[in-house]
């Protein structure tokens, strides 16, 4: 199976230019001006753009929280994902309290294997440490599996305590795994919660008053402190407010291997939506919550500074009709998260290109390049570049679409930017040299998607 | 009783000035040009400072800790503490596990009354806290107890984790206590401690390898964002070092009530201590440990420019010979705390004034007058001023001696300044209006000392 | 002659306590509780605060400048002063360009005597200091004329460049005079000014819009830098905003000797007044200009904080009858200056103390202390204190009183807090144990204010 | 032409991978896995990095200062580069004073032509700017010389106010022009060169006591807020401290397009080379001066951060012989500026990558792409990808040389790392097509380097 595409107007991180492109088999196989080829499909890309297929490192597939589980599995949340752009995502698994971390990693590969329409990884999600566990962390690495993720969150229930935090970054500094951290002070917005629930304050706009920016400051801060100590790096999933960026822009000058993610909605979305009449603020109830109108201009600056690396999308659905709809009595009962796995690169591209705030190049490293390269998949993924998987996004950047449930693939009844008008839409996506969205269709096999094995940090 | 004090070289916080000061009964008189009065006594102060007797708001007499008590009683200590020309001391009563906070101040008044020769207030050290024993607190502030204080450090013993904290704070935003904590990350220590062990670092010199400044300086920042969000004052006891007040310094511009304090021993000695020979590093044992020549410096310019307000002494002794010593194979166990009560004033003077960092008045805000404004011991102590309690040092400023645990006045084997010439000596010392020290002898009765009821934060 | 003041409530930059004061000739005598003693004159002064006299560092009394001189002489300038509770001034004598600094002060001494109603000195403006002239900096230390003022703004004017200030700055190092900086980019100013005329934009409010706060933080930034190269102190006067102040809070932590001013204007009044309706706003046009709302809560805090350490008037009156009304056709042509000398004490109580920002010991410390201590009054100047000058205010806490140009005593035809409410009043001012005002009348004799000789920084 | 580089590890900014490049007159035709084409030279490139040739965009080539000319003139200039791996230069024109811009170009364009061995543009240097010769700046972005430098030191030389600066600034925000500032407080540095020889110290080392880093760190602060009130960009030359580049960093947060450079031997010598004997500091004597040994550590942090964006090599070479020696009397005498236009590429390559301060990645990036794109000559430059100049080097990086004058090309009888053992070495060079190094000869032909028109700012 080969694919010429012809004179589509290619950017990567760093750079811009009109050319060929030569897919044979699953890789890219030549750039060239004019190329001559002769292969099995030619698409005209003029006046398109060609990027590489998107990195999603933070998904919630099939994910058991809060007593229900996500709405979307790895069929429709991957078929979802292509139709945003995006070929390959870095799935949570969950250890179950007290067991091994081999025993759930089971468990995911059986939920990913014969659905996913892309390719996907794992990263593992620690609760239980004891020190003889610790040896498991190694395996897991072995299974090319080389990021945990700590809730600093949620006592009593995923929250672990900071001896355990402290460990686990002792460990990755020695086996090469990255620790990706939940940053938000659990105990205080524990004491936050109970208080408000006391006073009656049970709308959802309430899990926002309770979870406050400094709540998460402060845990992004302890978090870079204790990996300094511990000599690891460190990656905070889900930044969502300007006073946990300053945090970690201040680190980096003197750390070196402080990361962070940012996600579309806190780029794209304020704390209005909690005003909401009714229940709608359900919708986006997420953790952290939705901040300011002016933390989405710290968090944009924070993106094009390279302050903040990567914007991952922290899809995480629940139904509005009968999942969210727990925590109709009390905001603490719903569940938290959001979808959001297809929208990504309409945002970025509007919400940063269009507006002016970042360039293509920093589009394509935050939403490809760099995803890969943390998560130990580059050169494989993350580039346009002779030799890598052929994952490539044929980009319209004029044509305009409305987001909306009505017409998403994402397996929810919601969309967090129902209306939204957005610019620029995949138009082609390439999953490893087959094309598997073309003029509208999913056109892939699922089952295609394979299982990354990870690397380490160099 | 009347005391006429002639001609002396009056310092206040903020001004100085020559006059005579005339003591009747418990208080100063009157202040005046050539006061003509009948005094019982009159004491030619030409050529000496006349500054409020100290108030030392850190000392630990009687203290059980890590299966010992310290060597200085509420007798020796206080009378060492008189010679040093403190007049005010504030202790720390603990709470017994499991027992209510009034059973522990009643063991406490015990230790104390018929002893002390100074007049004493009481912190109370709170080790556990269910929600049930929040009213607690408030009986405290009824009993003139109006300060607690947390530990971030020593997991397993005396650490509470930050939800204790946190509701401390919380309760006393509203009860106008103020809350002292001991900010180390405790779990970071003790993994690193751990490990030391674990390497055969048992020395004494690994006390401070493994507690290195940013894990006070996280604790100092968790526990500034922890009281922002509470709407609470804080204070930090014994800072040691300049990250730790970095973080005190930045938050003082957007937040109204943080303080800290620090100690005569941080700001004199720096961590060549621990590379004596043998086991002579046990005896500056103490936590923070002392720190590197360079935080000195950060320390004075801290106490300079008002980012802290308050040095005490942090007063645990342990003896050298046999309790010290229970350390020899485990610098784990060597008890924590050094003495020093008695020599504050002295090396106040000498590293700071001598020197050129802090001048007289600040001395006499740090050592007397701040501590008794946020202790709230103020205007009745704190002050060389009409109508407040006559609690009096007269110093000499050029007179020299030198520290030695052969001379001085506490109830230890050693001291940490060993040898040091020091000038400055306090030659007559007042305790509401009774002479207690005068030619170097000790000149009052135990048991002189009150109980000092103390009041909220306005 | 003698006064008793009795029971007043006495506040130092420090202290707070209630006792009697006796006051015989020109000083203060004794304090204390119950004094007997005879005295020519005794004031109930039960429930009233008891402060020492203002000093205001920065007057500009028969000024010339713009083509006009100032409203005020030194008999109405320090009459109005007096009324307010300002009991020692020190004015601004400025070179006359290519004359001899000390034939300039000769014309100032001429200025001020016989008509002073409380004491004064001078700082001398510099504006042309070839190399052959820098002894003239010495010969003015000698004088008492211990400070220097250097204009960053003005080109073509009163402004020096960068040379001259250095220079300076360097000699001060070396003669102890205090370099006092009006710190303004004046070239980017310049060109801002003439940008908005050749657009048509001649309207008051152009003055604040051409001198952003940036061109004020980058002078305070390089003046700062200067004196760290030079080795020398430097004060800044009347800082306006917060840009600026952080340029001198952070300063503040490396270098030693960095002070400066604010002004009741910059703490009490936002640029709303430039919006004004016709010519309103010329009433208003001082350097640096008023800035925004949020501006004030910044310096409200520098205060607090002591990275402010003065509030002086920089009173520059014109009329707004005959001189403002010179820039009708040009904003340009406005003479720079408002009035303000007789209102900074209860502009201070009532926005600083009523309103719980600062503390009654700090208002005594901005407004008479520190300027003691820094232009090098004290001990004669600057508090109460036995032996200290007797310039006294007693005032009254409670007592209400709107501001008007109908009832002030400044020679100026407006007030720029024209109907502002204020709490708190001097109701008895001393000056040297002589009452000049009482029951709301001048009860002094112009030119019994004496020049005030000042010595050099420690 | 055509030449066909087959199997060589190539690097951009963002990628790396193993392909072949073939290149067809003067541009790359295409990149392939094994690409199939007849070219006239193929080149196994196994082993070796690919990476874009440099551009240097800070040169002094036969330029006159100090009365006298620099020994580089464009053909030994460029040859020289050419060795070191650098295809592109741009170099600096200088305005004489009192006459137009245009006059001055002329005179650089007849330096160059006929003599270059590799491309390149100009800068412009402003010396004398009234207000009726600003349209000479637009002129010159016509013309293709879009950026403008200014030196803000020396002082009677080619200094410029600040008046002059803004103005240039104002006008680059209209015209598209980025301004380049050499960021020294001319003043300052003044004074103290006059004190350092009236003291009778007149040796090199002095150069650089005169001139200290807050120097330095002042001017840049003060470019930098012009630049902000201007609302134009400015990129700051031969950035050389940590001082300096605080100030960088902190702007570039709130201020977009905030740019600096630094040199190779601010990465590389400490200030240790003025103490050698005798005149041989006189070698280093380049402004800014060489820094600390511990602003090496913050420069490379910087170039990692991005807070610096190039390293260029301000190549100003003067022979040791008969002209540094000009200032054996005084070291104000001595021609500012050293060479090094031939040893940048090794030295980034050791200093940086070996040493694993940075990655290859950003190697390229500082070396050649974003030099290219901030002066305006991508994608034409700047980057290996298709349809781009064929400028390439093929890089050794195992190959060990040893730096010395006697085997330089450049024209002077010193290298400043004279001895030093570097890794890393370009053999090939191709610059538009050609092979102009090879084999350690120079193939091209004088001449062929031709005058780059660029662009202006997006």
């Amino acid at each position: 199976m080969s694919i010429l595409i012809k004179r589509g107007d290619i950017f990567t991180a760093a750079d811009n230019y009109v050319a060929d492109i030569l897919v044979e088999d699953e890789k890219i196989r030549a750039i060239g001006i004019d190329l001559v080829a002769e292969a099995d499909k030619t698409i005209d890309a003029e006046g398109k753009y060609i990027i590489p297929g998107g990195i999603d490192p933070h998904t919630h597939l099939d994910f058991p929280f809060a007593g229900t589980v996500t709405s979307d599995d790895f069929r429709t949340g991957t078929i979802a994902a292509a139709f945003g752009g995006t070929t390959s995502i870095v799935d949570f698994a969950v250890q179950q309290r007290g067991h091994s971390l081999s025993e759930s990693l089971e468990i995911w590969h059986k939920k990913a294997e014969g659905k996913a329409a892309i390719d996907y990884g794992f990263h593992m999600i620690v609760v239980d440490l004891p020190d003889n566990r610790l040896p498991d962390l190694d395996e897991m690495v072995r299974e090319g599996v080389t990021s945990f993720k700590l809730f600093m969150a949620y006592p009593g229930s995923v929250m672990v305590d900071d001896e355990t935090i402290f460990k686990t970054l002792c460990r990755a500094a020695d086996n090469g795994a990255l620790v990706c951290l939940h940053a938000e002070h659990g105990h205080m917005i524990d004491v936050l919660v109970k208080r408000a629930l006391a006073e009656g304050n049970t709308a959802p706009k309430y899990h926002a008053v309770t979870r406050p920016p400094i709540t998460e400051a402060e845990a992004t801060h302890r978090g870079i402190r204790m990996a300094a100590v511990a000599g690891a790096p460190v990656y905070f999933v889900h930044l969502s407010c300007a006073e946990a960026l300053q945090e970690v822009q201040e680190s980096r000058t003197r750390q070196k291997y402080v990361y962070a993610e940012t996600c579309p909605h806190y780029l794209t979305l304020d704390n209005s939506v909690y005003e909401q009449e009714g229940f709608e603020g359900a919708k986006y109830v997420c953790t952290p919550p939705i901040r300011e109108k002016w933390d989405q201009d710290a968090l944009w600056n924070g993106l094009r500074r390279n302050d903040l690396q990567v914007v991952s999308t922290d899809h995480c659905a629940f139904r509005f009709a009968d999942q969210k709809s727990m925590g109709r009595d009390s905001f603490a009962k719903i569940p938290n998260g959001a979808p959001g796995i297809e929208n990504r690169l309409s945002l970025l591209y509007t919400g940063g290109v269009v507006s002016g705030l970042i360039d293509m190049n920093r589009l394509v490293d935050v939403f490809s390049t760099t995803p890969a390269k943390l998560f130990q998949l580059y050169p494989r993924k993350g580039t346009i570049a002779v030799g890598g998987d052929a994952d490539i996004v044929i980009f319209d950047p004029n044509e305009e679409t409305t987001i909306s449930a009505r017409t998403h693939h994402m397996n929810v009844d919601y969309n967090m930017y129902e209306g939204m008008r957005v610019k620029g839409t995949p138009q082609v996506v390439i999953s490893r040299g087959k094309v598997i969205i073309e003029k509208g269709h999913y056109a892939g096999t699922p089952g295609n998607g394979h299982f990354l094995k990870r690397g380490t940090q160099k």
